[in-house]
């Protein structure tokens, strides 16, 4: 059992794993900090943290594991701000959608204590943010992917294993420059297309009427358009180069569809759509 | 209350309007044919009709309304076989996903009796297909798009409108052209996006592995790609024009990503992004 664990962004993902640890006995005490102080009062008030730290030396002072979850680009600044204030025996990890751009800023801000980062990413979210929608079983039975480098400690490793082992979730380990160019596909398109599809709808002639007919389908299909959109601009923009590189093969893809559809040519949209079906039936079991 | 329903094509649809009519005592006696014959038994065996027809004149004799629940490509050939089966004060109806082809294609085939055509699309399906899958409640609350013209019998409008208000759904009337516009917008765009998101990265060079680490974002963005995938070619070929209209509009609003994107415009990306938030939050509530 750690002795403290601190949470740095105490909102959805940060006040999830404190809620989570706390229900895994993962940690004698949770201590949070952040820039939103009302949200940092709020987590105190419903009990997600323990202790508000006052400032960034305090809450780091003492803790097993500092798990950064706030928004990506807020993660460089802070390393560097942290460097001065990690002991021997402390493992830093983060929960960010992007791990290049991660892992680069902890080891520039880092330097020789580069191999207590350990860079993560519980792969689960809700489209509401904050520490309201903080839920102890957000993680249960969902993906963490972890991006270890050569240079990373093995028992810094081990213990953020084991933190999100206590709060359900199945904890894998991929190349950080892999896991950015399978969620580019995965996750950072989707939500791109998503967002693109109702600004191109809502902005059109029949505007707004065209909602009042839409159907279940188009609510699940634009659900994640709901999600916090300054996070997924810091994400696209952070994972840019993946991210236009599988928005270039889906247009592309697009093209022929447009193109076999402009041709009447039923037999080969046929194939495209059943073999998109058999997929996502694979992917459903 | 009617005396005689006919559902001509007892899957999905045209089962669930079955149960739906019975629950709501819209129907004393409910009559099925199709070109599926084990479907057609099952519906028997489910209790979804009373009868299984021998053939289309015998479907047809002494039906209050007739409903073409089959595929769109079939209704053509159907009500030119059934040109001369009409009978005086019969309604025939259809649930087309596409209304211009259907009601041109109605029109050449019943001459004089085009006026007892009342063409219409419930809003409302599910992944699955099949009498099996049919259920009474799923038009609760949906809405339903009738597109009559002004050749239609006021007396079959008004039947047909009371037969889906009996099943629950609320009625709504529409331009045929409009609705094809708009259903093009809403439904058969997402629909060939879900489907080619899933082919293009399926196919890619990541392939299968990408869906392992896929969430429930993906999952609902995606569920629409598990749709039967020739009645949605089907449904693509037949709305041709609008949704490659729609899919021109959406593949130039991506390009406008694509390059704030490449531009690293934070701004113009953000505001695209929270326009849509606000655009889907609207439609949630």
């Amino acid at each position: 059992m750690l002795q403290r664990l601190t949470i740095i962004g105490v909102g959805l993902i940060g006040g999830s794993l404190a809620r989570a640890a706390r229900r895994g006995g993962a940690a004698r005490e949770i201590v949070g900090w952040g820039q939103d102080l009302q949200q940092l009062r709020r987590a105190m008030e419903l009990g997600v943290i323990d202790l508000a730290a006052p400032d960034l030396a305090t809450a780091l002072a003492g803790a097993d594991i500092v798990v950064l979850a706030t928004p990506v680009p807020a993660m460089g600044p802070l390393l560097a701000q942290m460097a001065g204030l990690l002991e021997d025996g402390m493992a830093v990890t983060d929960v960010g959608s992007v791990k290049g751009p991660v892992v680069q800023a902890a080891r520039a801000a880092l330097g020789a204590r580069f191999g207590q980062f350990v860079p993560g990413h519980p792969i689960a979210g809700d489209e509401r943010a904050g520490v309201e929608a903080s839920r102890a079983d957000l993680f249960q039975d969902h993906a963490v992917i972890l991006t270890p480098g050569p240079d990373t400690d093995p028992a810094a490793l081990a213990a953020v294993r084991r933190l999100w082992e206590a709060a359900g979730a199945r904890v894998m380990e991929l190349d950080a420059d892999h896991h950015d160019r399978v969620l580019a596909a995965t996750s950072h398109l989707p939500h791109a297309l998503a967002y693109t599809l109702v600004d191109s709808l809502v902005g059109g002639a029949d505007g707004e009427e065209i909602l009042r007919y839409a159907a279940g389908g188009f609510r699940d299909f634009t659900r994640i358009a709901s999600s916090n959109p300054a996070m997924w601009r810091d994400i696209s923009l952070a994972n840019r180069d993946h991210l236009l590189a599988v928005l270039r093969d889906f247009d592309a893809h697009l093209h022929r569809v447009m193109a076999m559809l402009e041709a009447g040519d039923a037999a080969a949209l046929g194939e495209v759509f059943a073999r998109a079906k058999a997929a996502r039936d694979r992917f459903k079991r």
